[in-house]
């Protein structure tokens, strides 16, 4: 979907916002892609232990599309232990059930432990690891807890950057206050005075018209219609537009009928 | 992630899922991508409007990674009203907000309103529109309401795939179980006959050793010391660790002190 608001300045991370750590990538495009997610969700840290083609990688940055500063201010480490040494709560990101005592989230609630962790003042960052074999057993001990994403059992293989969008998704989330529900566009409410005005004219002319009948159905029949247009939650625009089509429909002299 | 259990049964999404409806995708990657990303989300059913390469796509089947079954079932329209002539609800996902009075949804409202509305026995669908351009005017017209997902409005690009998955995401975890929280491997919790058990040698080895000092503080320390260990929700096998961890400290002759 296209939708980047080009006259909003460069994105500017949140710098308390969770580290993403990405253990031994392989392919450089993915980690392109996973920075491209990353600024995606507003997360602007990455730190990358041993990448596999070396840093920087040229891949990555042809997959960046323009979250090109994310890997720009990517850091480097050998180990995950030493990636993650300053941070006090690290999540470790893994599909396979594994046979340690851990806490286990899902990605919501992974959001909303950070989120706590991180309004605290404390520095928190997701551990996500290679493409195939996933994070050793001794990365995952080093983490608090893990995250795991409930997909389709039977095919539940996401790629790093996929991961990497959904884990972001849900911290970005965690912090947004767009309503669940809202109306776009920019129509004002029609108030219900103007609504009922539009509805007892348009009564009107189907009781002339010999709609509203027989009358003990003629209720039942006022009602739908209320509650059909009321549904809609006309506009101003909306009702001034019912009118023109009331009137339009009324001066019929001339059309064919249909 | 790899994650995939090779054991299970072929996926079989739910028929009943919403269908996924991709107008004049562009790139053959884009729509295998995106045929992954629903397998992933238990949807099963795509239909394309007008592909610009044509259909079938041996671009989209090579970045499909087993999800070919999903385009193979894919049908092709020349319109978008076609394409969504026989559903009874459509969603038209779009990140530019539109001069049109319309619902708006964020992705997790329109999986419960999709939820609710296939509880009913009918189907629904969610429309994508092309990589760059998006949906035209018209084609948002034809549906019940949008669905925008919050992202860094500074950068909010998405590409398609991403889109599916995020879509097909919110609309897996409002039917999946999942508890938010839980723990990962088999250990059994101690009980807490158990855990006293282990916290009263251990709080009597540490009088001994003159830890618990001054009197006044000692209950202080000990509470801590409970909290600590029961904070990590200790199982049978960590209380037998524990104990030997101290029975190990205890004989410490032969050793050099630390």
């Amino acid at each position: 979907m296209a939708g980047t608001d080009q006259s909003k300045a460069a994105a500017q991370p949140d710098a308390a916002a969770p580290v993403v750590i990405l253990v031994r990538p392989q392919m450089g495009e993915n980690i392109g892609a996973a920075a491209r997610a990353m600024l995606n969700c507003g997360l602007g840290e990455m730190r990358l232990v041993a990448p596999r083609d070396g840093w920087p990688n040229p891949a990555a940055e042809a997959m960046a599309s323009g979250a090109v500063a994310v890997l720009a201010g990517a850091k480097v480490y050998e180990t995950t232990a030493e990636a993650v040494a300053d941070l006090n709560l690290v999540l470790a990101t893994t599909a396979r059930s594994r046979d340690q005592v851990k806490d286990a989230y899902v990605p919501r609630e992974a959001a909303s432990v950070m989120k706590a962790h991180i309004a605290g003042g404390h520095r928190g960052g997701i551990l996500f690891g290679p493409e195939r074999a996933g994070l050793e057993n001794d990365e995952v001990a080093l983490a608090d807890a893990i995250v795991h994403v409930p997909l389709n059992p039977a095919f539940s293989s996401l790629n790093l950057a996929q991961a990497v969008l959904l884990l972001g998704y849900e911290w970005y989330q965690a912090g947004d206050a767009t309503p669940d529900q809202s109306m776009s566009g920019h129509g004002e409410p029609a108030s219900v005075e103007d609504r009922e005005y539009f509805l007892t004219r348009l009564e009107k002319e189907l009781y002339d018209g010999g709609f509203l009948f027989p009358e003990t159905l003629a209720p039942t029949i006022r009602r739908n219609l209320r509650n059909l247009f009321n549904r809609a939650r006309l506009t101003d625009q909306d009702v001034r537009t019912l009118h023109g089509v009331v009137s339009t429909l009324l001066k019929k002299e001339g059309r064919s009928d249909v």
